[in-house]
């Protein structure tokens, strides 16, 4: 894009001229805001009475879809995501549709091949989604690359993405190239993501200060409250300069979710950085979720101690509490502690993995196994081998030979773009689905989830879906239904 | 004191040096933390197991005493506080001891005479308290005059308070003025109260950065968490330069309390403004205070909706909470939306009072009655009727004739300092009660709240005082051996 188109369409996302040192928001609430606090089980039709309100809130963006909302949208709410999609576009008019994608594994757990990747993001833009926001679990760039090729080519504004964690590797010089990469391959703009609310307040100042002069699109901030470094770190940011931050309405922010959008406008409200938005509307929405929470029996989301402990250990609250279940599956719950103090110890020596889907799973699975069988890596699970193989993308630092060695013996780990071993699966998905599809979108779903989804289809087909709203899923609901710990941390 | 004493004493108090930078922690969890969240029901039993390893900490100082939770003590723990007092600076050696004292209305909620401040200030400072902290609601200094030349007299630490809200009159000027009026008078240091949690992060920058300018005594920051704001503004206090802030343990910060310690100190690691503390001694006791938390049956500090209603109309979420209860009495409950319209305009009608104890229940229950009566002021308390003559102070505006002659007729307000008209009281109370007393510190306690000093004292005698671990208390128990709506909120 050429610098007058670059100004132009910065204008048009992002307000320009005299507003242009004004924050914008991003509204989370229908996307991260449940997945972090309701177990994503907000349906279709608890969204729809109150999205034209959010509609007319003047946000950025709403992030409404992507994430874990497309798997338990057929999984648990008998709902075609795709269907969701359309309907919140058909009703949000005014506002930028914003999706999170989990770069070359889409909204899944494993990485898809290229065909794949390409039709869902056809699909996907195709049924309303204005910006697509990828990340990539490990920074690796190359798990990005047709994601964002794919996107670019139905012009929806990209958004790379970079994923912020504390490590030896994880230094400014490794996000700033990280974000430079991603510059240069035309991302329309960059997101910082704190998904364990790790970044201190004066760090995402330096951060995204730093980002601001080397950079020339703009810069959003997407953390989780978690132990309350949040909002300090919005604000600190806003100093810096960033552009856009991600918010929840109140009922759905704090703990594991964003920060609330209320605290942020009162926050800078009468500041070169006064995000215009009206309280008075927001705190209408805010009632409105509120009662639902209540209706739906969900607690507010609050700060533990055990989230506390990020700050130590950089163990998100959400994945230790998936370790307790675990380890009381197993009788050891006492073992808690050693499993934590382990946990930073398999980081290490897979290279310092960020802890976020799916490598979340793949080190805290780990590290159970090695409390638990007394011996370390003298059992290893398939992700843990398969990720020690490259085939999930680079580890931020290299992998010891020796602990190459405990994990595949003398298997050597593929050293190219980990897709580029992937057969195309969209034609094959199209014959075995046959015509429980009813179109593309259908193909896509059962491309990605094929048991998910063709238990969807079966049940759509026999007229057995009741989808409308839900009550409080009960505890280990998704772990059992979902094959054990494969989603034990749904964090991103 | 000269400079050089002073400049001594702040090495002594605040570290000095090469550490001088460095942010300094008050920890409020024994008196604000839990006279926010538990309804100030903590037991000199429940801090025992605790104390020294609080102490050892390395905190500025502990926000132990004063508040509500002296008349609390004798009312509902069976416990002497004085006793309270003694045994915790038993065990807490190294860290200063620090109280809240309301002005002239020293820890009760009405002024009192001159005899009874000094006399209680003597004996707190006897008892073991190092700091003290003084705050008048209207920031009328003639309620402090005696309060700090007494202590000052004592050789206590003298911190004096500017209590901050949002107003027309009160500007950033008045704040200054009435912080440097307080230095003049030699106080050791100044607190901003910000006991609404509305604050906003860059206003407090601002604030600190010209009191840090003009004045040269250090500066404190008390936030209450309330709506969120109060992370930021410490953050930002401290890149102003803000000698102290005051946090909580986790467990007992958040909502209604203060912001979480851990947060602070993690949020200033590395900064300039380390604190210093180390996060792992802080798990241990918000550990603690956890299991403390469950056994006794109280929920963590959250932000409700209606918290974060401040943002709007300046009434704290305990108020509202407070005023819906009054409302339910009334079977009224609906109307609580006409209440928190009309509170604004009684305060300005006021003078605007900031809504702390005891304006906000003078504000409250007149705007309550006004709402419910359908004619504003058809019926006045005398509570309010006394803050019209100038019986608390002067409110910080003028209250128009007409309001004034709604309220007290042709009365004029008194001109003078509150506490020139009450007569001495110290002997009266001393005969009165008789060998009831014990000792000085029972007479004192008899001069300020007969009826409860008295009932504990018979019970004392009577051997049926039953101290120690107290259940969670049934909601309106306050209140309603408290006398109504005197008390309905304890905010300070
Ligand atoms: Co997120
Ligand atoms: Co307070």
């Amino acid at each position: 894009m050429g610098n007058v188109a670059l100004a132009l369409a910065r204008v048009f996302l992002y307000g320009g001229g005299a507003v242009l040192s004004q924050l914008k928001i991003t509204d989370t609430t229908l996307r991260d805001g449940h997945q972090s606090l309701w177990a994503t089980r907000m349906t279709t039709a608890d969204m729809l009475p109150i999205i034209e309100k959010i509609d007319s809130v003047g946000y950025h963006s709403l992030e409404v879809w992507g994430g874990a909302t497309f798997d338990v949208c057929m999984r648990f709410l008998d709902e075609d995501p795709w269907e969701r999609l359309r309907t919140l576009k058909k009703y949000a008019r005014r506002t930028p549709l914003q999706m999170l994608l989990r770069a070359q594994s889409l909204v899944g757990y494993q990485l898809y091949p290229d065909d794949v990747v390409r039709a869902f993001i056809a699909r996907a833009a195709a049924n309303g989604i204005d910006i697509i926001r990828i990340f990539d679990a490990l920074n690796d760039l190359r798990n990005m690359e047709v994601p964002v090729e794919a996107a670019k080519k139905e012009g929806v504004h990209v958004q790379g993405t970079v994923v912020y964690t504390i490590s030896p590797v994880h230094t400014t010089e490794h996000y700033l190239k990280t974000a430079l990469e991603l510059e240069s391959m035309g991302v329309d703009s960059i997101c910082i993501k704190d998904m364990a609310g790790l970044l201190a307040p004066f760090e995402a100042y330096k951060l995204v200060k730093l980002f601001k002069e080397k950079l020339h699109v703009p810069v959003q901030l997407h953390s989780h409250y978690i132990g309350g470094l949040a909002v300090g770190a919005y604000l600190e940011a806003a100093r810096a300069g960033v552009d856009v931050v991600d918010t929840a309405s109140v009922p759905l922010a704090f703990g594991a979710s964003q920060p609330p959008v209320e605290t942020v406008v009162r926050a800078l409200e009468g500041t070169p950085y006064d995000t215009g938005l009206d309280l008075n509307l927001l705190f209408e929405i805010a009632r409105y979720f509120d009662d639902l929470r209540r209706e739906l029996g969900y607690e507010r989301g609050v700060t533990r101690i055990t989230d506390m402990w990020v700050f130590q250990h950089q163990v998100p609250g959400g994945m230790i509490s998936n370790l307790v279940s675990q380890l009381k599956e197993q009788k050891a719950a006492d073992r808690i502690n050693e499993v934590l103090a382990e946990i930073p110890r398999v980081r290490a020596d897979l290279g310092y993995p960020p802890l976020v889907t799916p490598t979340s799973q793949i080190v805290g699975t780990q590290a159970v196994l090695n409390v638990l069988l007394g011996e370390r890596y003298k059992m290893v699970p398939g992700e843990v081998k398969n990720y020690v193989r490259g085939l999930y993308g680079r580890p931020p630092a290299p992998i010891s030979e020796e602990i190459r060695r405990l994990i595949i013996g003398d298997e050597e780990p593929i050293q190219g773009r980990p897709a580029d071993i992937l057969e195309p699966r969209l034609e094959e998905a199209r014959r075995e689905i046959g015509d429980l599809a009813r179109n593309e979108d259908d193909v896509v779903a059962y491309a990605m989830f094929p048991q998910i989804a063709r238990k969807f289809f079966e049940k759509r087909q026999q007229g057995q879906l009741r989808p409308g709203r839900q009550s409080l899923p009960s505890r280990g609901q998704d772990k059992a239904e979902a094959g054990g710990t494969a989603k034990m941390d749904l964090k991103d």
